[in-house]
């Protein structure tokens, strides 16, 4: 899939979008969550083209979040399973269907429900402060210059102009003034 | 942009990704939460081909998370405002960028941080179960077939496998059993 590459944007979530790509990765992921492993699997369960499976697929292994295990050897077969960083993708996935549920459902109510088996509730996603534990929304954050902002980017105007003068404030260890 | 069409799948993760489409609608909301409200600040932020972005900007107005506000008449001009449906997709972006800042950033550490002004302290999004507010895993949930999904699908044989013979369990109240 050629495209302008996010990969290398000073921002978590342009990386994050240039790693999933389009539709189709979130939802390999999900069947992963579902236990799927094997390519033919993912690609009668999601229907979609062999080759943008591949893609997908080998994304998802080159960027760590699956993991190839071989269970066959001739002809070599492999199981896709999810890595310690692909099992930490759940939480969005939770976050995207909880926002569905909310705007997407039809008047019947959403088509899949989840089961917290930890404190045994039907359950949605609710995204939090990790300091507060309060919803976050977007009337209550602001956003600043992070420490692995590059130096090179932070006098540009557009930087100066959405972080303010101080965008980097003296005192913050990464600063180097 | 042609392409399957997910919006009717019973699923809320694919009908959200059905309209997300690709890398650049989630970008195009984090300049909308920055206080971007003009097709060409959008354009010139994210330098995207400007109808590549008119498309964006049109499905999400169409699916009602942006309004088109006008604030010149000749020519016709629009701000592109966030409705509440587009304010509450906040969490998602917030979770995406949590796990873009735990996996995708370099040693220095995140390039951007969040302030959560509510309670003044730098944060991250967490994402917990709305019962009992504890951090969703995928090891801890479970899916279980929604009062929205279609009763035509309910007898397929991928419905059962996933879901189990007692995939709609009776007394639920969209048992018609």
């Amino acid at each position: 899939m050629k495209r302008t590459s996010l990969a290398e944007w000073p921002c978590s979530i342009a990386r994050t979008m240039d790693l999933i790509g389009d539709w189709w990765t979130p939802l390999v992921l999900r069947e992963a969550f579902h236990g799927v492993r094997r390519f033919d699997d993912f690609q009668s369960s999601l229907r979609l083209a062999r080759n943008t499976l591949n893609t997908r697929l080998q994304r998802l292994v080159e960027d760590g979040l699956l993991e190839r295990v071989p269970y066959q050897a001739k002809p070599p077969r492999f199981d896709y399973l999810l890595t310690p960083k692909g099992r930490d993708f759940y939480p969005v996935l939770a976050a995207i269907g909880a926002w569905g549920d909310r705007w997407l459902s039809d008047e019947d109510g959403p088509p899949i429900t989840v089961r917290h088996t930890a404190c045994d509730h039907e359950t949605h996603a609710v995204v939090v402060c990790e300091h507060c534990r309060e919803p976050l929304t977007s009337q209550d954050v602001e956003w600043e210059l992070g420490p692995g902002f590059p130096d090179r980017l932070v006098d540009r105007d557009y930087v100066q102009a959405r972080y303010g003068p101080d965008a980097r404030k003296p005192g913050t260890p990464w600063n180097n003034q």
